[in-house]
């Protein structure tokens, strides 16, 4: 089986990319400049693969910043705090993120003859975006069967599982989450205050280990 | 009702910006830059935007062309000549393209607040291109309704008609198809050999007119 992870730089398609390879598949990862804020996402996923001995490929679809420019994400807005399920979280969604990389990531696995697209979207995203409902992976999947002469698979292992699960699958998989990056506010050491880093603390509780970027 | 329409350049999707007016729609353009071999078609894109003060939006994802470049029209393969329906013609598939160039459009759809994305897909391309056909269109249109808050529709007018049947309707509708490039050649005079030429002098032999780049 061969796949593309796509690799955010963050923990959850870290621990992805880790499981791939832990099932024997052969893995490309592949990531997307879309003029985030911050660039230490990208390194981090750069260092990941690299350690890995991954290909990897940084596709630039910066261009999007002139057409979807309403998320925090990727503007000047103030990203908010508190909790990811918190209505104020809206802000954060960039639209059709993951449509938009997936059908990318798609192109790329029949361009390469590969299997499959692996993406680490979890239950944890599923109230503020619907783009990692598993309605939306549902559709997803539906349209990567169909849309080219091969068909390519959505693998999603994580679609029912939380950030704390994530990271007790990934102390079993030895990720090494100094490799990763989560905070909205681009601080090497967690803000601990954004949306992400909140997530972020709660899924090491949960695991019962420090979070090694603390 | 507010449309963006996907405008390659060519007959088919000037057709549908012409028939989005006519309907009364309020319109923007999206055209791709995705390394084609030919920049002809995007300055007539621009030229039929302007001469419609249309607002019209190229997007750079020219990145494409290194991760998906067995296709002839963005590599240096030889373009295949005679008619689109034959099996040398899968060569002109380029992995992926209308999933990625539709995932775009609904994501700028969804930043203006528009109701929907129209593309120009018609049933001569049935035969050679996976993401041309019903099946993918219904696949698009089920994960556009419920990938963001704003479900957006799938405009596709032409999907059942053939390239002379939307020559005719460009009739009714007085498309200035002097402003439009067909030729995989990139030649301003059709070279009337390639696929793209032949179904185009097809058409205008069904709707009874001449073409006005001859």
């Amino acid at each position: 089986m061969k796949s593309i992870c796509v690799l955010s730089g963050g923990m959850d398609s870290a621990t992805l990319l880790y499981k791939l390879l832990d099932e024997e598949k052969e893995v490309k990862a592949i990531s997307f400049d879309y003029g985030q804020r911050h660039r230490r996402e990208l390194s981090q996923a750069v260092l990941t693969c690299s350690k890995l001995r991954v290909g990897h490929h940084i596709a630039d679809i910066s261009f999007l910043k002139d057409i979807i420019s309403n998320s925090a994400l990727t503007s000047n807005t103030q990203v908010p705090e508190g909790h990811y399920a918190q209505e104020s979280m809206k802000l954060t969604v960039v639209p059709n993120r993951n449509m938009i990389m997936a059908s990318i990531a798609i192109g790329w696995a029949v361009n390469l003859d590969y299997d499959e697209v692996a993406l680490g979207v979890h239950a944890g995203d599923h109230a503020i975006y619907p783009d990692c409902r598993p309605i939306f992976i549902e559709a997803l999947a539906n349209i990567a069967e169909i849309a080219n002469y091969k068909p390519i698979g959505i693998y999603t292992p994580f679609l029912y599982m939380d950030k704390g699960d994530i990271a007790i699958e990934g102390q079993k998989l030895n990720v090494d989450y100094s490799l990763t990056h989560t905070c909205y506010n681009g601080l090497v050491k967690p803000c601990g205050k954004c949306g992400a880093c909140v997530e972020r603390a709660e899924a090491f509780v949960k695991a019962g280990v420090k979070d090694p970027l603390l």
